[in-house]
């Protein structure tokens, strides 16, 4: 599948002139050299995004996308399909985890129905995108069109096209996306489809080899599927190419990307490939305990903020990581310099 | 040195029956089976301090304690002695990192000075428990006298007795301390110096194994100290000494003791070496950069909540763990149930 002529266009950062700035103005804060660690790099990489000294969070949100899949009917999960619409009505209700995290740290949160198996009729709160009842099975057929996973990347690019702040977090929901994600995380590393299969939202050990032959089948069927936008589209979920749209449309925008778990990472392989310069932007919330996310964090060289050994996915890394990335922005900007305070420098 | 009569007595946690119910609860929130991780683990854990399921935080408040080390004398550090008391300046000034993310996190900040090697005078906010200016060189003899040991454990008890607040966290400042904590970790835990040293504010590497020869001779030279407090006063700190008594003092009232760096963990190995059942009441905050801090957390079988390679002590970490904590809290008593929200169980 050729890449749509409307993909963003995304700069890589490179300014070392702004980041030796950067470099002073973090290192003439009281504190010894370095000693912030994480933060200090967070908040260097927060003004290369924003290309200033100067750097705020505005307006953070949390898009959280939603879709079903077909390749459920394999017997991947350990909940039944009727559990992604059930928790689209939880997310609206603010009774899940993501809401509770979200309110907690002044995030606010969209919720995206990308191709929930469901008819929500009008529902308060949910932005309605929905392309289909869900994917096709891709133990049969390619789980999406081509033109179905273009009109989920359009889609995810013009939801972000709108938003007014400079953080956006991807979270999020849909009964058999670890099979999808462990698909598309072999297809574009080369890593043993064994190493990216893991147990979801809670399979036995039987289930979840289960799962590798499943995928291993199916990759077998689709060998054919060899671009990124193919893959996608192969194995891929609705949530998951709206997502890559909206990941490719925040980056454009310079915006601070947290990326969370498992499944928001597979949507960054993805995006990564048709984009490298992505990775610029890209802040890791939090390693997962679903097997496989640390290998593919390892393969994109990237450091998560957390580890908690949360395995829920909804984008709750994301809104739990908010405060460190207040916390790098605010001591830049409010920490008093070793000159301004009159500390001793090291001697 | 015998154990003063005033120690607070602390009790052990065991409730199965409470644990049981707080088990339940946690189960039935709408997400799969322990996938909010550390998060479950800590709500159960404050549920059990707090002897409820309706589990609460209030009035978080971080103690900084500061004072001056005589072994400075034998060049042990990258800073100048000075920079003790103007941190603590800085620190009522509002611009050092512990200021800015305490505010941020909504939390209280007392500043005590314990012993530095300065005249404040009257200063707005400064706590004033001096008990002398800085410790004794303990290159040549005990850095404190068994007096004044115990009244910095009563003063750190006492402050404590006045909160009003169910969480405390402990940060420090002192010149110097990352080599009585080094000493006292050596003392308390057998792991050889070598591994305890580090390069605190910032030593080269020859300075770090000048650390290492000092500490190595002072615990030659003072070989007759063997219980725990003797070895707090022989190579302890004021900061350390009081920090000691405040935790025993926060335990023995049920709070939450959100436990920092590599200072505040050599004073909480003291601490439970007097009262092993303080542990049930502590949550780690952040794994330190500082060397030994690692080894430190694996002696005490503790898992912290961040590693963000921070060595900047304050209580930076404490602040910065704070949103977890309410997290945790807050899923508890905000998440609906699956009965509540109508979603289906595992299959």
């Amino acid at each position: 599948m050729s890449i749509p002529t409307t993909i963003p266009t995304i700069a890589a950062i490179d300014n070392s002139a702004l980041a030796a700035q950067l470099d002073q103005r973090i290192n003439n804060k009281t504190k010894p050299l370095g000693s912030l660690g994480m933060l200090e790099t967070l908040a260097k990489q927060i003004g290369l995004i924003q290309q200033t000294t100067d750097i705020s969070l505005k307006q953070a949100v949390i898009l959280v996308f939603a879709a079903d899949h077909g390749i459920v009917a394999e017997g991947i999960s350990a909940y039944p399909q009727d559990v992604t619409w059930q928790m689209v009505a939880n997310f609206l209700a603010k009774g899940a985890a993501i809401n509770v995290f979200a309110q907690q740290n002044h995030c606010d949160l969209q919720i995206i129905d990308a191709g929930v198996n469901h008819n929500f009729g009008s529902r308060d709160g949910l932005i309605d995108r929905k392309l289909a009842h869900g994917t096709r099975n891709f133990a049969q057929l390619p789980a999406m069109t081509p033109e179905t996973c273009h009109r989920a990347l359009a889609s995810g690019m013009a939801l972000v096209a709108e938003l007014q702040g400079n953080v956006i977090g991807f979270g999020e929901m849909g009964i058999g996306n670890t099979t999808a994600a462990a698909a598309l995380m072999h297809k574009l590393t080369g890593i043993p489809v064994a190493q990216c299969v893991g147990a979801g939202t809670g399979l036995s050990s039987d289930g979840v080899l289960h799962k590798q032959r499943v995928i291993e089948a199916a990759v077998a069927l689709h060998s054919t599927a060899i671009e990124p936008l193919d893959i996608l589209a192969t194995f891929g979920g609705l949530e998951i190419a709206m997502m890559v749209g909206a990941m490719l449309q925040a980056a454009e925008r310079r915006m601070v990307l947290l990326i969370d778990g498992f499944i928001v990472t597979s949507a960054l392989l993805v995006a990564a490939r048709i984009s490298p310069a992505i990775l610029d932007y890209c802040v890791f919330s939090h390693c997962s305990n679903e097997h496989g996310h640390r290998e593919m964090l390892q393969h994109l060289h990237a450091r998560p903020l957390l580890q908690l050994s949360l395995r829920l996915g909804e984008g709750t890394g994301c809104a739990l990581a908010l405060p460190l990335l207040h916390a790098s922005v605010n001591f830049l900007n409010q920490m008093a310099t070793f000159e301004s305070a009159q500390v001793s420098e090291k001697s």
